[in-house]
């Protein structure tokens, strides 16, 4: 296999992506609507805005627009104008996506077990520094 | 900013292909073909496959076709029956592709330089060993 580090990475994600997709199939999901009841849920005391959504993942409003719509046609999430500024819209799990929130937290909690099982603190701790330090880069 | 690995991963992911898909621009390119240009590049004295492509990117056919088809309007492979196996296309860069190779590959050794000069070999072979680990895990 390759060494190339972005290629690793790249390869890396859409493999995470499809292990996603096919496991979020049985609850209606894909695997990026997976990841948002993962955030939304983990952040179920706050506010959360769409612009928070665009920020966590790094994605432009068109995108996180008809991420959202799909969510909301599929009964997963509510948007409703934000009290704080009715421009924008706050995000909000519906009861349907809560009961799936376990199902989506124990994947995603699984899947880092396995790799913390694998790596050691330190390791894992060097790993982490080298993605974030090619996340900066490509920021630039 | 998060560490859990998933959510590192997939967000070095994206920033990678932004950045590469606004270097690309200059050359009329997306980063995936950049990317095209790069693995066909460096395989010039290989017959390469669509097949071979398509397990490269790990990218379904149709998805390998597509990505094919507008480099080849664009001018920048050209794709012929192989001569092994008349079912199989053979995929070949332009002059005009080789003619970028060099700013394409550059951009990639660059990338992959930074990465190098800010870790030791041994902590580029735990990081390299975590993402090849991820892969393994994510198509179990």
């Amino acid at each position: 296999m390759a060494s190339n580090f972005g290629v690793l990475i790249k390869r890396a994600a859409n493999d995470q992506d499809k292990a996603m997709d096919a496991y979020a199939r049985q609850y209606g999901l894909t695997g990026v609507q997976m990841s948002m009841i993962d955030f939304l849920g983990r952040r179920s005391n706050d506010v959360v805005l769409q612009r928070d959504i665009e920020a966590e993942f790094n994605i432009q409003r068109s995108t996180a627009t008809v991420l959202l719509q799909r969510m909301e046609h599929k009964g997963f999430v509510v948007r409703q104008s934000a009290a704080s500024d009715a421009r924008q819209k706050q995000v909000i799990l519906t009861q349907k996506a809560v009961g799936l929130k376990q199902h989506v937290e124990s994947y995603i909690d699984n899947q880092q077990a396995k790799v913390e099982a694998a790596f050691s603190p330190a390791e894992m701790a060097i790993v982490n520094r080298a993605l974030k330090f090619w996340i900066e880069e490509n920021r630039k």
